[in-house]
């Protein structure tokens, strides 16, 4: 294999426990810290593909869960896959399931085969298991592939959560078998335990035994405070490979990207942007602004003057203000444009300074902007 | 006033009563015959302005009765007008609002002076007459601006019909005192008559009298057979000034523009490929296409592989089933982006055809392709 066929991860600067670097795929490359938008049903939601990759985004995600029912990974890999039935040519990552299942589907039975559950679209059955889940990624053609791994529900007792971790791990080996050989695709790892830090490690090490192209850490952003989120992050990170992407999943908002990057971490995805942008709340270097408040209605200024997205550009807060109220859909268009925009623009910033060296400086400043919408 | 100034028809070609010609308008030239997408709300829906653009339309329409509900008429023209708050720098047709008062606002109240009701929105008080309606036209920067008149709830007698029509010149006149003078901006009066030939006639010869920059058919295609409508512009165009534009209000299907571009008429206006885009519905060189059919959802070719849209050269039938079936927001924005073009197109090939004197040959084919949908 030729390494422009590989997936390679190259760090090209650290500061502190931040770093900056390059996850390389024969799709393109992948600058971290990175934000991945949520393409949950082969849609970035209100988006072209084209738009998306103008906002700066090196890589998408897409959903199993979703896909899988509808319209099914075997149809998407008949129509010549993910990428060519989206239109992305870009990376994508896909998520294996595990999560979805536990949040959206209905009547979940779970042994240690798997999870047999219901369809919350039209309530089918379906069955999903290390080996389907990898199957479906596999099918879908996605670049970077996740374990299927058990998420409890919280808040769970210690003895509850340990047993989940064990299954977790156990599936973990079963996801990275039934991964197999996939020449310039990845599959990470995920590191569980919720917020017990000797869990997380013996989690990690778990993995580290295993051999994943990267680790991911998951079971965190699930309603915890930020300080606890960042103290999982600590009593983890350290404890995975130096020269291995880190990817914290379901992160977050953009004072939550930051302090993780502060924490070692290299990839994030959330629908934050996407879903916010839906709803008329937008973010921007000055904080969250919810475009629905009538003190927008006969505002000609800008949304962010400093942003270049057509939504700042191109309109006025009470344009905006208007088409939200009126609920018409390219109020979600813009500013989920718009958000996706920002988030590009933080995770662009904090690259940039941790080349700098001043990625806590920059951090701090973000922490500032949105610790006064928390 | 120089001429750079003015609004100016121009014919530039005839064949047999079709008429391809160019309105001049210091915004910007409006190729004839001319389709207007809508764009209600200050957005037609689903799109961006540029995206509009792309698909070859020259002008927009925008909606009074919306407007003046939301944001309001005095609010826009404090952020700068409605091309800037809309960012749509061509020209803009406004309709007067007499139509929707009649079809959604509640608890109407006609009299010589003017319509009092209550919006659809929030259920507050509002007035229309045709000096009202002129002025918010002006407030809003209209290129184009229509007279005020009534719009009689059909089907009504010879009678009714009559006294209504009586009104509407009434109302022309006053609405066209009111437009005074407006360089650079065109005031259009609206033929009614219902399908009665001598009152289409009378209409015509009174709004000649009156004096109008262009002349609009009204009160067709709402819900009459198509031959009644080809009948009623038949027995109308003859009587309007040559040199002058005629617009055919909220028509409609590809073989209503093209038989009404064989009876003389030069611009139109329709919800229909933007609301049908918004239901899966897709207008196309082959007819009619409805994206939910399940036929559609393993098909990997293209929904119009003549059609230059993003809709067409990036994705499968396949995908654009999987999105209407999904509710996802691309849906309407592909499948919207799709009708505006198919649109333009037809209308291009109109003028074409104008042009090479094959008009007759090509409305045929049109009607041949859309009659199976009949």
């Amino acid at each position: 294999m030729s390494s422009a066929d590989a997936v390679r991860f190259e760090v090209t600067a650290t500061d502190g426990a931040s770093r900056r670097g390059v996850l390389h795929t024969p799709r393109g490359n992948i600058r971290t810290p990175a934000f991945m938008p949520v393409g949950t049903a082969a849609t970035v939601k209100a988006m072209l593909p084209t738009s998306v990759a103008e906002t700066g985004a090196d890589i998408l995600l897409g959903n199993t869960y979703h896909l899988m029912l509808r319209p099914g990974a075997e149809r998407i890999a008949r129509l010549g896959g993910l990428h060519k039935f989206m239109d992305w040519s870009r990376p994508i990552l896909t998520d294996s399931g595990g999560f979805q299942v536990m949040s959206l589907a209905k009547l979940r039975k779970i042994t240690e085969e798997g999870v047999a559950f219901r369809s919350h679209i039209d309530g089918h059955e379906e069955f999903l298991s290390p080996e389907r889940s990898m199957e479906i990624q596999r099918l879908l053609g996605s670049d970077i592939q996740m374990v299927f791994d058990e998420c409890p529900a919280l808040p769970a007792t210690e003895a509850v959560l340990r047993q989940s971790v064990a299954r977790s791990m156990r599936w973990a080996r079963r996801s990275k078998i039934a991964f197999g050989e996939q020449p310039g695709r990845a599959c990470f790892g995920i590191v569980q335990g919720g917020t017990i830090a000797e869990l997380r490690q013996e989690s990690a090490e778990a993995l580290k035994s295993i051999g994943f192209d990267g680790y991911a850490i998951g079971g965190l952003a699930v309603g915890e405070p930020q300080a606890e989120m960042f103290e999982a992050l600590e009593a983890t990170t350290p404890h995975l490979p130096a020269d291995r992407p880190r990817y914290l999943m379901g992160v977050g908002k953009p004072d939550d990207l930051a302090g993780a990057v502060l924490r070692g971490v290299d990839m994030f995805d959330c629908v934050l942007p996407t879903r916010s942008g839906r709803n008329g709340q937008a973010y921007t270097r000055a904080g969250t602004v919810n475009l629905r408040n009538a003190k927008h209605a006969e505002d000609p200024a800008p949304l962010d003057p400093e942003c270049a997205c057509p939504a700042c550009r191109r309109y006025s807060r009470a344009y905006l203000h208007h088409v939200v109220k009126s609920g018409e859909i390219i109020a979600s268009m813009l500013l989920t444009w718009h958000n996706l925009t920002y988030f590009q623009d933080v995770m662009a910033e904090l690259r940039a300074a941790i080349a700098e060296g001043r990625v806590r400086k920059v951090a701090k400043t973000i922490a500032g902007v949105y610790a006064r919408d928390a």
